[in-house]
């Protein structure tokens, strides 16, 4: 049997990404648009014949629901999901909350993108008693929620996951859908094409595009950097991201 | 650890319930106010404090969508989710598609009640080249659609289900949500409550109210009957659907 065919996809827009507020684990809602592009990305599917047998999603409502809204639409509502924590957004510690253009105000240019961008620079943790903390919430029961996370981190707790579990899927020959973030999607294309700590920091991930990677039998990828099934849109939005933070 | 509660909740309006046409497989879509009866089963999920730890659902968009829904509105859109076959809608035969008032007008009050209600008689097989089959349908790879069925039947593929899967994880303590039809609830009904061929026939499960099961250790009701978490709309929407078919 072939290699099945991995498609990612990033949320699409949240309340926090509309408010240009830093979000990590924090639970929040899609906007309308954000449902809007879930469902322009499961017409992209349809359209494509990019039919995923099996989805995997972190354990955030963002993402969750990008991946129903898109999979009804492609008429796919009805395979089997597996929901994981270590598909989650990094862990933005203390700035989970914050606007993105007062921190960039208050700490310059150059600490904003460090904690935005940098390999293994994480922000400041979280204070315990935080509303925007997610210590005591019942879903990640067993385990120890960070308190703050850099890109590394996230590399180290999904790349265990993916070798024991979504590689082996497609390994099976199954089409799998990964409905995940900005950070474990970076993480996820950082393992898949190899890249170096420094390249991965310039590159961005636009939200609701799905982005298909079609992988040898060694799961190297045959079109490195993969294929956004909307190229000219996925440019578009991944300099939006990029300019997250400018006035 | 004590056993886990079960609740069981059936779709949302559909559009074929809205214009009366016997649905059975065919995946149709929740109308606005099924999605609004999906979002007040949430609310009542959560004000009541019962709140799923896994849920199960069958492979048709209308009980998908409602359990996405619901699942959302209680914060609890996060657990893991299993979908089965075994689950859906009795299969209508050649019944599916057909308005419910034109069949009780042409085969008669008796035949009709005996197609909708009656344990063990199904309505005649669909035709295989009729738009309504689920034939070659891939969600069904591997199993043998039937082509009608009885109550009788779906109990037969409903209750070994039950035995292997939701039954062992109410065992383990884990509270269940099922998320399914009309049918495939009275099929679990029968089998939870120990009914009759004949008493199950005068049973009809409202839409969109969940539908509560506390058992005892031999997995037997300790509420006969179950508990619905809004009884006043439980009891006018059983008699709604009692009705259908009527002018």
């Amino acid at each position: 049997m072939s290699i099945g065919t991995l498609v990612l996809l990033r949320h699409g827009e949240s309340e926090w990404n509309a408010s240009n507020q830093f979000t990590g684990w924090v639970d929040v809602h899609l906007t309308d648009k954000g449902i809007g592009e879930g469902k322009r990305a499961g017409k992209l599917l349809e359209e494509q014949g990019v039919l995923p047998d099996v989805v995997y999603t972190s354990l955030l409502r963002r993402a969750i629901n990008t991946a129903n809204i898109a999979l009804d639409e492609a008429d796919r509502h009805w395979i089997p999901v597996v929901r994981d924590w270590r598909l989650n957004e990094r862990h933005y510690g203390k700035l989970q909350g914050l606007n993105k253009a007062q921190i960039r105000d208050e700490f310059g240019e150059e600490q904003f993108m460090a904690w935005r961008r940098s390999y293994d620079t994480p922000p400041p943790p979280i204070d315990a008693g935080s509303e925007y903390s997610q210590d005591g919430d019942v879903r990640y029961a067993g385990i120890t929620v960070p308190a703050t996370e850099c890109l590394k981190d996230v590399v180290e707790r999904m790349v265990p996951y993916w070798e024991s579990t979504i590689s082996k899927e497609l390994l099976a020959g199954k089409n799998v859908l990964v409905a995940a973030h900005g950070n474990s999607l970076r993480a996820m294309v950082k393992h898949l094409d190899g890249m170096s700590d420094d390249s991965i920091t310039g590159l961005n991930i636009p939200t609701g595009i799905p982005l298909r990677y079609d992988l040898d039998e060694n799961l190297k990828p045959t079109n490195p950097g993969g294929t956004y099934l909307d190229p000219d849109a996925a440019a578009a939005g991944a300099a939006a991201v990029a300019n997250q933070g400018s006035k």
